[in-house]
């Protein structure tokens, strides 16, 4: 067992290390997944030091075990006590180990071994540390092919190590964002819920008409994504309305109707102080035009036509349709196919052509409502209205 | 121009320059700050290069510029264009550049020289490419000491340039995260002080008292932060309670009474929810505990002395303060020194004495209180206080 560090012999090792190193760090920046990377990694080490494989372990905090995370020429992962083993030993103690011979190391623990069939004769195990001075894994290359593994090694397989950390620190940074943005945007989407027992669930099934109608789009995954967060979070506004006025059983007088509209402008102005990720930025503008109209009729900025994101026109249709297929504190809920008639009687004046079939189809596949009655609906409806059909009730939610 | 890797000769710095990219690698692993550490990577990249110089440009969003980050021998940022010049250039393209002659570069910009006043003969410039395959900077080494630079030259550049790609994305992405858990915990704050114009700011204050208190009381910055964030979100679950509960401008009948308490239990699990930093993994057990009280008569668990968290008893001294000088629906407010007389008179039974002596001296700091009342509060109170002392009406926020 040795970690100092040793000259680098400019005859031997020297190029196809430093090549090595040039292409791990290429590698780095263009690979995206953590598995292919860290593989090309324990490829590379090998390789370069010229051990029989390479493995590199990650501990896995909740079973407090080490775990090949990549093991060349290993079909199964072996799990195994992370204070047990040299593996065990190089993490706890964050100390690289050369044994040149397991049979003198009464650390080294043959249960492996035996568990793959593989033979250990000599290992070299660095820690993989990352920028906070935490151990997250170890780097292990195993049977040196001539010779005994020396502190150059240990110094190269140290470095392969240390793009090992930053890479795996830079992976789980990007999942601890992605699942912290979750957690606070379903404590908003309770908390909104949790303001009238009656509408409980009306965020959520938004969010879900929206998708379906989003997919059936053919949206990307970003903009898809974002019309999600959007749906679920249109209401968020609301949590400033008092209760008398949000689960009033009549109709509203004209400053409850006021103070009810607006809450998309502070749905808006919250959400834009939310720090999204960039391929969320319309979130806050899909929220907020959730209640403009095609024909100029909404609120609060009035946009007609194409000037209402596709995400806003895309909620619009879902949160009518929601709204009126459920109990509200001002009537009773439609069924499936009156509500979607409802809308697709509006369809080219206040809703959104393509996304009112966009919901049909989602409707059918999830056998909400039949295929005929949605064409029925759809080529009875639109452009051809005739003027007069104004007058007709406008499906509506607060 | 040539972006073409070449062999590396093994005679001719493989040596130096891998010794090089192991200090690289190791210094990544090692150094926190993103400043003292790109200064590192530009220094080593002169040294194996042979170059007099090299300056790690990053691109402003905002001002659609780059900026000098580390320059090495410049003591003044400069500021161009991301348009400009042979940097703008490879920033623009992506691909990297080597020009031995700047006379002969048409984008050469001279204007940075004469600014500088140093003197660019030649140089190697290779972009910053984060993992998402954005370029974030550009690297670039001047004037080769001796001879051109070459390919070799460029694909030692590149890889020193993409350890920086993977630790600026690291800091990055910290700090992105850090913005958006404050973005969304101000909503949530914003979200409980929109139920009650009467009480807005009680959370804000809280916070700031507890703050103080923790201050005093010399608590490390992670712990303090904890008590911070619990502080400000004490009362989130009231986002439940309905207006006529949360509003009544009188006593609270026994329903009434358990459905506000039940907002602490609330708060526990929404925060619970949450996920928080692991130095901030504290802040839903301090806000759980803030009306627990020391001799076991709070809730929700009726926790007793050192039982209760220090970050509990903590805020349920801030937050009895911050009520009893606010105005209430059910009652006025009363000065600072009665609401510190008050809760004085309970230490040791139902407030922790630190806790309120910390407060004291916070009060104090901020010129809200005289000191020689502070002392004269402290001294009357605390175990000292007869038995019978308990029929005292005790001071209480709701």
């Amino acid at each position: 067992m040795q970690t100092v560090s040793h000259g680098i012999p400019a005859d031997e090792g020297g190029g196809p290390r430093l090549a090595s190193l040039l292409r791990i760090t290429r590698a780095i920046n263009q690979v995206r997944e953590l598995r292919p990377l860290l593989a090309l990694l324990a490829s590379e080490a090998s390789a370069a030091i010229g051990a029989e494989r390479s493995t590199v372990f990650l501990y896995d905090v909740s079973r407090r075990e080490l775990w090949s995370f990549v093991a060349e020429g290993l079909e199964r992962q072996i799990w195994f006590d992370a204070g047990s083993g040299i593996a065990g030993r190089v993490f706890r103690t964050r100390t690289t180990s050369i044994v040149n011979d397991t049979r003198s190391d009464p650390s080294f623990n043959p249960e492996i071994d035996r568990r793959t069939g593989f033979s250990t004769r000599s290992a070299l195990t660095v820690p993989i540390i990352d920028t906070m001075g935490k151990a997250t894994g170890v780097f292990q290359a195993v049977n040196k092919m001539s010779g005994d593994f020396d502190g150059d090694d240990a110094e190269f397989l140290e470095a392969v190590a240390g793009e090992a950390a930053v890479t795996i620190e830079n992976v789980r940074q990007y999942e601890k964002r992605r699942r912290m943005f979750e957690s606070f945007v379903s404590v908003l989407a309770d908390s909104i819920e949790a303001r009238d027992p009656l509408t409980a669930g009306h965020s959520l099934n938004v969010m879900r008409y929206s998708s379906g109608i989003a997919a059936n789009l053919g949206m990307g995954t970003d903009e898809r994504r974002a019309v999600e967060y959007a749906a679920l979070l249109h209401d968020y506004g609301k949590i400033g309305v008092p209760d008398d006025v949000l689960r009033k059983p009549g109709p509203l007088d004209q400053a409850e109707a006021e103070l009810m509209r607006s809450h998309v402008e502070r749905t808006a102005s919250i959400l834009a102080a939310v720090e999204f990720e960039e391929e969320l930025a319309l979130v806050p503008i899909f929220a907020a035009e959730h209640h403009e109209r095609l024909d100029g009729s909404g609120y609060p900025r009035g946009l007609s036509g194409d000037r209402i994101s596709r995400g806003g026109r895309i909620i619009a249709v879902a949160d009518v349709f929601e709204a009126l297929t459920s109990v509200r504190h001002y009537r009773d809920p439609m069924s499936h196919s009156e509500a979607f008639e409802a809308i697709a009687s509006q369809c080219g004046r206040i809703f959104d052509r393509e996304a009112v079939a966009a919901l049909g189809t989602y409707l059918v596949a999830e056998k909400l409502l039949q295929e005929d009655f949605v064409s029925l609906s759809m080529s009875s409806s639109g452009s051809d209205v005739p003027a007069g059909s104004g007058n007709l009730p406008r499906p509506s939610s607060r």
